[in-house]
């Protein structure tokens, strides 16, 4: 499954921001084209007022970095571009320059899945400050929307109960695609939600391009088309005996459901199996509780209730509170969507660059308010766990003395009077693995199954309290002790500066 | 430009939700998949809490259908797909008929840029049942983002005046890639934000593919990446001095703004003329203010002050209430993510199908709610005017007795007491056109250009009370008065029937 390459044609690489070419032009200009530079891709806030945020998209920005490298066509367009005098933007030499750019940076991230928390790098970037700027709007525009939607479909499947081992039995659909945004607004929604712990999706292109299980049965507009609901079930049973779920709401819900019972009885005669009906209006809470037991008693006590109509975490958790039998929660436009936050706000800073020397020299972007100054340096996550739960994740920097193995004292970056202590024997592992190194591909992805089954695991492993929706837990993320004290001096220098 | 064909692989033919498929299937084994039906693109409700929506997305729609047919990649894979007792889902004939299926429908469509209100047919299409069922959900994905989207860049640009004849200097940029849901999220909404009055964008491939001017000059890391402000500045303009909007906000914002006159007088004495300045962070309007104090008394009474962080058209409207200074506006997540609707909840509906003989049955769908049960008919929309101002808008069937040039009597959908009537000499004329007949095109597809000429045409001849951000007037939207009784009776039919 390459999603980019099966998807679209040949060259995507001018998806960035012209301000990257520009800059890219004057580093070149400037000769500083092939200094080096560690970026770090990162959030400052969980999205949807939750605890955690679940990592997603890499494979998707792999794709893309595997195949960057500016066509003629491209190199021919930004050509075309005028300044302000009419004359053109970029010079023919540097246009040569980016065509015969072979792409040689050194990535690392947090593999898909994977719970990460507000300012830990869930890329880094480090090469040529050229390269690493033309990579900054691809990779947030692939990474930003995937985590948001994995994190949401996990919440999503949290509701519904995917996750707790009492019942096993839930499942959630992803119905998106009429509702996205766009063409793959749709289908990486569907990839980050079947990640998020979605079983399946109605997008039959989805399903053909990455594996994704489709599921599907029929519209209104079938009832509609006969002359009665009876009569619309019988003929979509006749068709189609082994995928029978009757969409019972067209007319009045209830007889809708006897309708369904009846026709699966004669479906059983014929040996088949009725899978169950769908709701899609109206109280679903009683109309479940009611539609339950019309099953039951028709003796259809595996027939499944499906339900629909603008679901989403908060509505699924109320559902469940008032006793709906709904066991396959189809979940469309506020997931596909990510209702009611439908942008991650991540952000890709400069955390060090070399001088003429080869030294690393670190930066931060300042603020007016600290918790948004980046951190700086080339930067990795330590996460602290044990045997059944993490415990806190501290962000260090590897051009400093910390190393894995030291005891660990990090401070809270959005309150330095916040400390936590590791003790060295603490079982602990770094986030960030190896991606690419030179340009080259030096990791083995995953595939969706796994990336699901790391979901789980993470999930298990993440305090209850953290993902409770109403003011969830704060999950313990700091700076290591040298990367604090480091962060703080170059504060306090640049603002005596200014 | 053909956004679809530049972009994506050759068959984008499975986009679309599985159930079409199995509702295709089930109509083709009844015998019915060549029975004549008619249905409607159409919203309830005007994203925003607004008063107007602008159609868009009918140019990718029309390349979507054009290209549609199902390759023998997308029938082999609709082969692998199995139901509850493991056998196939489709007869291998039934995935024959759909690989020899040649597209017959006839389309009718509102033009992109044109003012649309709720439980207007967007789109109307008429032909064999199941290829209206197929186009279903692609014609939603593609409509409904992009209608959402030049609503939202009109309301945007609204605020900022592009649309006043008084202040023809504000500009819009949009600025959304990097937060933008996947990357036709960005470049659709690229394309709508365009249409509904943006003057460019910072997206490379939407400038590439579409045509769209491209803006854009440096971040926040050029800067940081020089030992001072100052000295970057300088170095940039060195390399691309016909194109210098200098970001100010690194350290301190006013600060900025002087070194940016600063390099101004040394651009100026070179031949060329700084662009302007921009602010990213901070109070935008006291800062604006500031800002172009400092530049008017350094000389630079024509540079811009560009102004982005998070702006909407509220904000928008509330910064220009504090007299802010800014005339450029780069507007990003909120555009391009649709803060803070993300999806229009557009839907497509059955309005009547021919019975054996070739009659057209009326057909609706109920709903408790009286206003979401759909309107029967083959349905086209009149709009009546006068010299500067669209009056009200009447939907009629056209398989009933009225016909333009009659006397109009309009009944309000949702309260049948609300009464409007037009005179026979009133000007007026239908909203859709022919898009495709036989699954031939008939249209010529406008330029950019031209529909960009259109929304402004039509907000110019809106009522200002219709485009008020708060509590808008509502449009008059009107049933014909013989649509209207059928689809009383309709109603009263069915329920008496339940």
């Amino acid at each position: 499954m390459n999603l980019l390459a099966e998807l679209y044609r040949p060259s995507l690489s001018l998806l960035t921001d012209l301000y990257q070419l520009t800059m890219a032009y004057g580093y070149w200009k400037n000769g500083l084209a092939e200094r080096s530079a560690v970026f770090h891709l990162f959030f400052r806030n969980n999205p949807f007022d939750g605890g955690y945020s679940i990592a997603c998209g890499l494979q998707t920005a792999i794709e893309y970095l595997d195949k960057l490298r500016l066509t003629s066509e491209d190199t021919s367009y930004l050509g075309t571009l005028t300044g302000a005098d009419s004359r053109p933007l970029f010079d023919e030499e540097f246009l040569d320059y980016l065509g015969g750019l072979k792409f040689s940076l050194d990535v690392d991230a947090i593999p898909e899945g994977t719970t990460v928390y507000p300012h830990e790098p869930l890329v880094r970037v480090r090469g040529p400050i050229l390269q690493c700027q033309l990579v900054e709007t691809p990779l947030l525009n692939l990474i930003n929307f995937q985590t948001l939607i994995a994190t949401k479909s996990a919440r999503v499947c949290s509701a519904a109960g995917v996750y707790a081992s009492d019942t096993p039995h839930d499942r959630v659909i992803e119905f998106g695609l009429r509702r996205a945004q766009g063409v793959d607004g749709a289908l990486a929604a569907s990839r980050a939600s079947y990640i998020g712990g979605c079983s399946g999706t109605s997008n039959v292109l989805a399903g053909q391009l990455m594996g994704i299980p489709v599921v599907g049965t029929h519209a209104h507009s079938w009832v509609m088309t006969f002359p009665t609901e009876r009569e619309a079930f019988d003929r979509y049973a006749d068709a189609m005996p082994n995928n029978c779920v009757f969409l019972v709401d067209t007319y009045d819900t209830l007889e809708g459901v006897r309708n369904a019972v009846e026709v699966g009885r004669r479906l059983r005669q014929s040996g088949h199996e009725m899978l169950g009906v769908r709701l899609d209006s109206g109280d679903l809470a009683w109309l479940s509780i009611e539609a339950r037991r019309v099953l039951d008693d028709g003796g259809f006590l595996n027939a499944r209730i499906v339900a629909s109509n603008d679901l989403d975490e908060r509505l699924i958790a109320s559902l469940k509170t008032q006793g709906a039998r709904i066991d396959t929660w189809g979940v469309g436009t506020k997931l596909v969507t990510a209702f009611d936050q439908p942008a991650l706000g991540g952000v890709y800073k400069l955390g060090a660059i070399q001088n003429e020397n080869g030294q690393w020299q670190h930066r931060i972007k300042l603020s007016e308010q600290t918790i948004k100054v980046s951190n700086p340096g080339m930067l990795q996550v330590r996460r602290f766990e044990n045997d059944s739960e993490h415990r806190g994740d501290m962000i260090y920097d590897e051009l400093l003395d910390w190393k894995p193995g030291d005891n660990a004292n990090m401070v809270d970056p959005a309150d330095s009077h916040r400390r936590k202590r590791f003790s060295a024997d603490t079982p602990s592992k770094d986030l960030l693995v190896e991606i690419l190194r030179g340009g080259e591909l030096v990791y083995s992805p995953p595939s969706l199954d796994s990336i699901r089954e790391r979901v789980r695991e993470n999930l298990n492993r993440t305090p209850a309290a953290v993902q409770r929706f109403e003011y969830p837990h704060e999950y313990p993320v700091g700076l290591e002790q040298g990367l604090h004290d480091l962060k703080s001096k170059m504060i306090r220098d640049a603002r005596e500066h200014s």
